[in-house]
């Protein structure tokens, strides 16, 4: 573990309550900044399908069922529920922030929020449609066609313009503002001294190796379990699913940590419901460290500044179906 | 069928496009009034427990699954998904001006919003929680704690606290100033010439007997196949279910015709899914009228005039679970 003078310099500092003369700039977790809207008609377009059910083939799920935006972008299972209640095999990571993730994903076999986005919609076992019927509902509502018209400059609906459209409203899904944040940048109020000495703890200990940046994760791929193997009754392999290298086996993306008091339960498994436990085994098997209760306390307590502004919108209505919509499917 | 010799004048008027002297308050249908909030801390507090899925055995239904307010508050299925995937028996109805509904259900069995909102929650085919089991959640969760002091001005969590809050929120949900409703106010080019003689056929036709009064309907029960039996594979028996006489056999609440372009499938066993065959039918059924394919065009123009502003509102964040929180069980 290899880490720059500055950052023990301030971490140490940290623990008299005080930055001194360090910058957030030194800093290995950044804050997040707020959300840039560039084509607020694909955004609101995005929002009405992100919240639009008739995008699976029970006519039930939508984006928000698994990704809810009242529960920090999440649905708070240990595996989410598909179609006819199907039990999924991974936990539904967060979509908050997650524009800022290097893949998308659990084992990142997609690039980016818009190759995400396609994905549950036609997964048998999460929305269960096909890209050609979720286009064939839309283009049978004419205020959804006039929509995707004032959206793309241009008549047509597709699969490209709909995970296009989800992946610019997702992109607004940004949580800025959290208490960690204000301390960054220099209210020195704005964490409690143990807080403050949580987030000593978190550097110092090697945490931000793997959890840093805006989002404090969503950066690399790392092992689960390295000093120890992860006991876990799933089967998912991670990126090794994608890569086919052998190496890459149990490597998953590391979740971001921001909102991370909203996002339980924890690991790719939901295995775990609580940050106590959690801090505790990752200290073990990714550090070979065992953490006292205080200092377990303390880290907890700093993961919670970092819960965030949660977005800020009015619940889309949707545009009605017409007599030529096909029907959705629930129990065929 | 009698009806008062100035609605019959009224409606003579209006296939000329005219009311002349004749005023709203002579109309069989009134304006929805806009909500009035009295306690805004139980409307927030209530939001949230609508939005709720921790209210379910599964963590994952909450009233806005079948009761949509993107969709018009119904989940626009036939019939719902409960629990597991349960088949529900029968169709969910508009949340939506559903205060002003004489009794909830379709059968009436519950005599106000707040006695509704407890049936769901502990239907083993709906929610499948029990009354109990809610209240532990809500109680493990400081933030919820609080907010009901707040709301009701002392301490504690009960299920006649939820229901009264749920339904202090359900209160707000009405939708004013429809196209008819600025026509009824006044304002003549609300409607088209097409839109107008199809609300002078829905009065002539009789439509009105049952669909009156502010929510166009939801103030009668009626036998469904009046002049004809209604075909259905539904099992449902209506209000005899609830008074044990089998003269209220297939006697249901009249639905309310507010948003119902937005509300579809139709009828308590949701059937059908075009307003063509529904007014096609009920003409059959109810008044042992055939509408010409024009007639029939006319009356549903009108019937989409009824839909009004839609209830605007964040959508709203719920306060996380804690380490005391009874775990949800989706697979159990």
């Amino acid at each position: 573990m290899t880490r720059p003078i500055s950052l023990l310099f301030a971490s140490a500092l940290l623990l008299t309550g005080s930055m001194g003369g360090a910058t957030a700039a030194d800093e290995p977790i950044q804050p997040i900044p707020p959300a840039k809207i560039t084509n607020a008609a694909q955004v609101e377009l995005g929002k009405k399908l992100y919240f639009d059910p008739r995008l699976s083939k029970s006519g039930f799920i939508s984006c928000n069922s698994c990704h809810n935006l009242s529960m920090g972008g999440t649905d708070n299972l240990q595996t989410s529920i598909g179609d006819h209640w199907q039990q999924g095999p991974i936990n539904a990571p967060t979509v908050l922030n997650s524009k800022m993730n290097l893949a998308q994903f659990w084992d990142g076999r997609a690039k980016d929020l818009k190759a995400q986005a396609g994905g549950p919609i036609a997964n048998p076992g999460e929305m269960a449609f096909t890209h050609a019927l979720a286009i064939e509902v839309l283009e049978s509502i004419p205020a959804y066609v006039a929509e995707f018209e004032k959206a793309f400059g241009s008549a047509g609906v597709d699969i490209d313009r709909v995970t296009t459209a989800i992946a610019a409203f997702e992109d607004t899904l940004v949580t800025p503002n959290s208490r960690f944040d204000k301390w960054l940048g220099g209210d020195r109020a704005a964490l409690s001294a143990v807080e403050a000495k949580g987030y000593a703890l978190f550097k110092d200990s090697g945490c931000v190796a793997c959890h840093n940046g805006p989002a404090v994760g969503g950066a690399s791929f790392q092992k689960m379990g390295v000093v120890e193997a992860y006991k876990t009754d799933s089967k998912a392999i991670g990126l090794a699913g994608v890569t086919g290298k052998d190496a890459d086996r149990l490597n998953f993306k590391v979740p971001t940590l921001r909102n991370v008091e909203m996002t339980y339960p924890y690991f790719h498994d939901g295995a775990y419901w609580t940050l106590t436990e959690v801090v505790d085994l990752m200290g073990k098997l990714q550090l070979g460290k065992t953490f006292s209760a205080d200092e377990n306390a303390a880290i907890v307590a700093f993961l919670k500044t970092l819960t965030g502004e949660q977005p800020k919108f009015e619940l889309p209505v949707l545009p009605p179906s017409t007599d030529k919509t096909p029907r959705p499917k629930p129990f065929g």
